[in-house]
């Protein structure tokens, strides 16, 4: 499937089927993540793949909107080890969470392409996740992505056409 | 070209060719951007298209790294329109740079399929950055994307094979 359709047609999808995702979908996936780029290829980005229903649950619990995070068949954790030598804060504005949405996206367009459904979600309780997680001092989640084949009894999840503002309103030309 | 294909073949490539990109080029790469999901479907993300040589060399001097980028043919700001009601470091922390990471992954992937090369850049200059986009109060930019032909005299850009971790170093499985 061409990479421009399926970036064109993926949808960010909530609703999933209890079937278990294929061994090397689920390393396809990790893969695309593994393959975004960096800033100065820092390679700031690591996974925590959770497929375990109670560590699901747990690491759910770790953020304000994640329903649909214990029912996915993969979570997975984008935990960012911060820049030596760059404040947290600094390293979290400006360039972890940008990485990780890198590779966020990488992940969910080729999970999209095996006809597998995703959603972002986020990580608010960074404290409580660092200890689900178990994650070495410094470590952070601030970002998480939930997987899963899409329910086919939810209302036309996999071709839903959620709006987006008009390209006309999205680009303005050399200046705002 | 499968979706997969281009996720593992995109490298980041710096040196670009003079050769201007063509219009339906331009416009299917910020299509790419606009379709990226958003937290919340706030769709926080606008796009400054850049092609003019002149505010290509202002806005490439609001970044510390940016020596590629007056040389590129096509520069994009992604401009964030921070959440009402969310004070803006905690905005520039939990969403707007991740989300602006999703869109550009989006661009960058949609160009090189089209066999247009790309690399992030940041804008470390934000109220110079600001000045030269014109943008309205209260919204930032943070990160941006240089776009172009890879540069064929270039030691082989597009060929590059960046050495990434280990699957097995990225990847925990359940826990860290």
């Amino acid at each position: 499937m061409d990479a421009y359709d399926v970036i064109l047609q993926k949808r960010d999808t909530r609703a999933y089927a209890a079937t278990p995702l294929p061994e090397d979908a689920v390393r396809r996936i990790l893969q695309a993540g593994r393959m975004a780029g960096s800033a100065k290829a820092l390679e700031p980005v690591r996974a925590v793949a959770i497929r375990d229903g109670a560590q699901l649950a747990a690491f759910a619990a770790c953020g304000n909107f994640t329903p649909h995070v214990p029912g996915a068949a993969l979570a997975v954790a984008l935990v960012l080890v911060p820049e030596e030598g760059m404040p947290l804060g600094e390293f979290a504005q400006w360039r972890g969470p940008f990485d990780a949405g890198r590779a966020a996206q990488n992940m969910m367009l080729a999970a999209w392409e095996l006809g597998i459904a995703s959603c972002p979600f986020t990580v608010h309780k960074g404290d409580a996740a660092r200890a689900v997680l178990g994650l070495p001092p410094g470590h952070i989640v601030i970002n998480a992505v939930a997987f899963g084949y899409a329910d086919p009894a939810a209302r036309d999840p996999m071709r839903g056409q959620r709006p987006r503002m008009a390209l006309e309103s999205y680009v303005h030309w050399e200046r705002w």
